[in-house]
């Protein structure tokens, strides 16, 4: 299954060269997932449970620049590949359907000792 | 040769899991980044020739958590790899010397129109 | 007249307190204005003129706290204070209308040079 | 009694603009207000008893731009204006002397309900 989510390249998201930082990416990402935790009623399932999902690696290549008021949609697939669980991200600029960034981030579900956790299988389903 | 730079964890860089946000450690990167070009005496130049150093991709892994006040080493090896520049970053917590993350940036150098340039020798050597 | 933007938490937003960060606030302000010079056609006249708005000091009361997922709406009505344009953001929560904050952004015209210019008349009225 | 920090303007700071963006310049003052609490070792007590200093209002002058590599100095007074904490802080550049910015940061020790609680004298004395 794939899930989508929309973001608009924000002004103060332009660094000094006037483009979206490598950085903030990241950010687009990691917001992609937490609309996916939401929309699974995960959010609150991992909060009851003290359990948080930390990023263990990341993935990223930039394929073209993203600029000021650009609509960008971010497709996300999850896989499991235990212990980890991995987002994969296209992120395409939402009028041309180009591609401006694809990422793969691994994270692992841990509680507040850092023990990992099994994700719940309807995360993954 | 490997430069070093020194990082202190500032409060407002932590998420609500209370230690240091993924994307913040691509900030840390680049701004190791920004110093060597300062050392190098590489931002004028750059800035003179309208050239830019836009990073083409990240791997990333985060193999401890980084808190408020923890004090980092970045040690940084350039390599060129044409037409790539590549940063390789380790970050290490400064008492312990314990790794946080390891990271792999892969840049290039291109003008204003976006067409890539030689990397001065005197950059890498 | 009274402008909107409309602005959802963001995950990466929080801060340790599980919270919006103070300054992220400053951020939703600025991306309300950019809002505002793109449907005036005011960031293209700006660019080509080299004319940027600088933020010569804010204002900023924090009434409640703003979490995870929360949707605001920013109205933001402007004057101009010469040389001043200020623009006044009252930002609200979507569906209970509490005000989260209030902020009044203070900025100037200017070119290259730091001097300041008029305000386009069709930009305050 | 007046508390010094030093923070050096990192790269991936700038905006668009190529100055210190305006929401930075809370960061500066945070990270500021952190390090007094940690000098004091204010920052565990509230940690053991779960006190939060949340910042209640802000005012802030941006006098002159910052630049990357400028090295800054914040310079901090506290007053208690009860309920509040206040942080007045003037940032200087560390070369010239010249004045950046002035801040007034008004904030105020709650708990997890969210209810005021005293500052220690030890935090203003």
């Amino acid at each position: 299954m794939t899930y989508e989510s929309r973001i608009t390249v924000r002004g103060y998201e332009l660094d000094s060269f006037g483009h979206v930082n490598n950085a903030v990416f990241l950010n687009y990402c990691e917001e992609a997932q937490w609309q996916i935790l939401r929309k699974k009623n995960l959010y609150d399932y991992f909060f009851r449970n003290s359990l948080i999902l930390v990023v263990a690696g990341v993935e990223i290549r930039y394929i073209k620049e993203a600029r000021v008021f650009d609509e960008l949609v971010v497709r996300t697939r999850l896989k499991r590949e235990a212990p980890y669980l991995v987002f994969h991200h296209v992120i395409r600029h939402a009028t041309t359907d180009e591609i401006i960034a694809r990422a793969r981030i691994k994270t692992v579900l841990v509680d507040g000792e850092r023990t990992p956790h099994d994700v719940p299988d309807s995360f993954v389903e």
